[in-house]
């Protein structure tokens, strides 16, 4: 190497994170893989099956609600040729709703309904990023769709999941979680017997109640067109909360409507609530505050919130909409949903310091090289704990014990394994956490019967 | 609804697939995810910690090799603000080892060397869609990267877990695989012999002797400045192939070079076969003319090829480098790693028929639901067979039987369960593929004891 290229090397350009695009050192990785398999478990439990759609749609496809278009990233190769129109212009999917609308049009003949799948994917944004705010994030979405008819079945399934899922999560044992459902139909068919124009603004505003208080909320909806004694209505059914399914429905008896809506809306929540009771108290409530921002739910809303943190906003929402994928196929498809917004989930547990994160490595055994006489017999051994299931990793030079040792304890690998030095000793085993070392075979050894053993001795 | 809201309702977009980005549907889907398991528990058993990093890197960080710029996909804003120019360009990246390189420059300090990692993206590349090559697709990537100094010990297990993974995927029972070993020290220190200046026009006509055969190889390589007898020399020594170690050294040794690069690329090359006399015979094979187009390749490398069908190229390929972060950081960090083209492999099994896609569900048994008054001890039921760890779908409404049961054949759910349909009856389980059917409780039933009932019946 001459000198010129060896000062090149040494112009060394420092990498740094991208902002809005998180990346996790490996200990804090072990924790997501655990998440995802734990959210994949649940959900295929109840029978959904896993959707995977490319990370892009035709732009065309995206835009064509109209409303995003401001936080969609399109992509262009670097290189393209001048004037070459050929292709569609493609741009990376920002929630996973679209895609699942495409998908469904698209193999509408090849799947079973009611179609119920689950879809654990990263979305993109282009937003100017914020604190607690991704370019680049994980959703976990489930919907059921169905033909002509779904049955409120699953708008009873969805909380259910969403409870067991989220309140079994590693880190979440001292959180505590409620869903917030309502249905729209309640506050939508109060409306409509007003002969209210334009429902969107007074639910929007009935949406902020938690942020902004009853004060405000009650200016922004008289502002819109409300009078104050429809204002003091509202606000009034908009302030029924409970957890109680007896108590819901007397509750629900005394607003003020004969409305078809309202009473199918009522109906509907009380039979959503009905399906819960085997959730524990307080899992679940409805809270009539619940109206969801998003103007294509047409029944059930959900939200889910930390009880000790609500302004932290929802961490899980969704609900049900009538039709998913009009505009693509001539057919009348209704849905229910929900998504977990899990990046931004999994970096506030993160940032709370909830994760145990003394592992960087998954393995669960570091096999020493005695020498190289042994090596055999080490990776032999190493063979046969991964043959039962075991992480092994081998270490990969005949140095000296200590070393080999500290390599264990600095990436947090619970136990060492001893092979014979020379010929005819027995194999030991440590316990990385409790010093106890004991002779073990590797064709029967079990972590459990290590700490019995030591238990024993 | 108004009529003209209905006639555009009526206007449809039909959604087609995107050239490039494949999807499944959710029967072949199950399949890819069993294979994503595998493969992270094959990489997870030898102590590989898994790293994601984000869709994208800064343009300059992607082009600084400067050679595949034409690939790169761009990302671009849709609406963003006019001349501003406060971001970074970013662009989705291409492959997972510029990424990795960035990774460990960045978070150096925070990582325990030898790092072992394994990564499963998604990776991008924006060229012109052909039969067999994807825009966007699975690379499964795993390096080790030290400082300083790397053992030998590395270049052995890759092909180790290679093997061991790829054999082990379902759908590959019937294919035979081989991993295809040199080390491209022999190649370079004979051409270093005689003085070659650009080496890399040689070993990327050695590269393509599968491809066009020797005698265009040869024209290629006279062509590229080696006399008649040079030609003839090396196109001897890359020919030399075996599957047997006694015979790899005798071959090794009758290769006319002093070359001190040469020695030591034929002793690692026979070392790292020592390593590996465990795994079947023809498993691996030491290939000499294996020296991979990538010019960073400074001694092992690896391909791996379907014995019957060597010309549909290389699934799995790699090699050491000598210095994996050069440019970020002043560190010597050699490396070596191996990346398998997952969806590529993956495709050609499906369009094969290799894979059994009779399942579109992961649910192990769908309950059924008899009528609404037992629909409580039927949604028990479920509970507690998923407490126990099996997927159980509860059918969503109390139709007739015959529906609910040709629902779980479609979907290709392989047990019905009937909880009571009146008080007093018990638990009964329908095994769909023998027809067989029997009383069973949901507390401590498992499809292997129905098995033997049915058996002992």
């Amino acid at each position: 190497m001459n000198e010129s290229m060896s000062d090149k090397k040494k112009t060394v350009y420092k990498p740094k994170p991208i902002s809005g695009f998180p990346e996790w050192l490996p200990e804090a990785r072990m924790i997501e893989l655990e998440w995802f398999s734990h959210i994949q478990k649940t959900f295929e439990s109840y029978g959904f099956c896993s959707v995977e759609t490319p990370s892009v749609e035709e732009i065309d496809v995206l835009t064509a609600k109209g409303e995003v278009d401001k936080e969609i990233y399109v992509l262009e190769r670097l290189h393209k040729e001048e004037n070459d129109s050929s292709e569609a212009r493609l741009a990376l999917h920002f929630d996973q709703t679209v895609p699942l609308a495409r998908y469904v049009a698209q193999h509408f003949n090849d799947l079973i309904f009611p179609f119920k799948r689950y879809q654990i994917q990263r979305v993109w944004r282009g937003e100017r990023p914020q604190a607690g705010r991704f370019r680049e994030f994980y959703q976990c979405d489930i919907d059921v769709i169905n033909i002509d008819q779904l049955p409120l079945h699953f708008d009873a399934e969805m909380p259910a999941i969403i409870w067991e899922l989220l309140s079994g999560l590693p880190g979440m044992e001292n959180e505590t979680i409620q869903l917030r459902i309502s249905n729209r139909k309640i506050l939508l068919g109060i409306l409509e017997d007003w002969d209210i124009k334009d429902p969107e603004n007074i639910t929007r505003a009935i949406d902020k109640i938690e942020k902004i208080g009853l004060t405000d909320v009650k200016t922004l909806i008289t502002e819109a067109g409300l009078s104050e004694s429809q204002a003091n209505t509202i606000l009034e059914i908009a302030s029924i909360k409970t957890s109680k399914l007896n108590e819901l429905s007397s509750l629900l008896d005394t607003i003020p409507s004969e409305n078809e809506n309202v009473k199918k809306g009522c109906n509907e929540l009380i039979d959503v609530f009905e399906k819960l009771t085997h959730l524990p108290e307080n899992a679940v409530i409805a809270d009539l505050s619940i109206v969801r921002g998003l103007d294509y739910y047409t029944g059930t809303v959900y939200e889910t919130v930390f009880i000790d943190d609500p302004n932290y906003g929802s961490i899980c929402s969704g609900g049900r909409y009538d039709n998913l994928a009009s505009g693509y196929i001539n057919k009348n498809l209704p849905g229910v949903g929900i998504s977990i917004g899990f990046s931004r989930l999994f970096s506030k547990l993160l940032d709370k310091g909830n994760f145990e994160l003394s592992r960087k490595s998954p393995a669960d055994i570091l096999m020493v090289l005695p020498n190289q006489e042994q090596s055999d017999k080490a990776a032999q051994a190493a063979r046969a704990l991964r043959g039962r299931g075991y992480n092994v990793e081998l270490y990969h030079a005949p140095q000296k014990l200590k070393k080999q040792l500290s390599y264990a304890e600095r990436k947090g690998i619970p136990f060492v394994w001893f092979p014979p030095f020379e010929d005819g000793q027995e194999h030991e085993v440590k316990n990385m956490q409790t010093g106890q070392q004991s002779i073990a075979d590797p064709n029967c050894w079990s972590p459990d019967k290590d700490k019995h053993k030591n238990e024993a001795a």
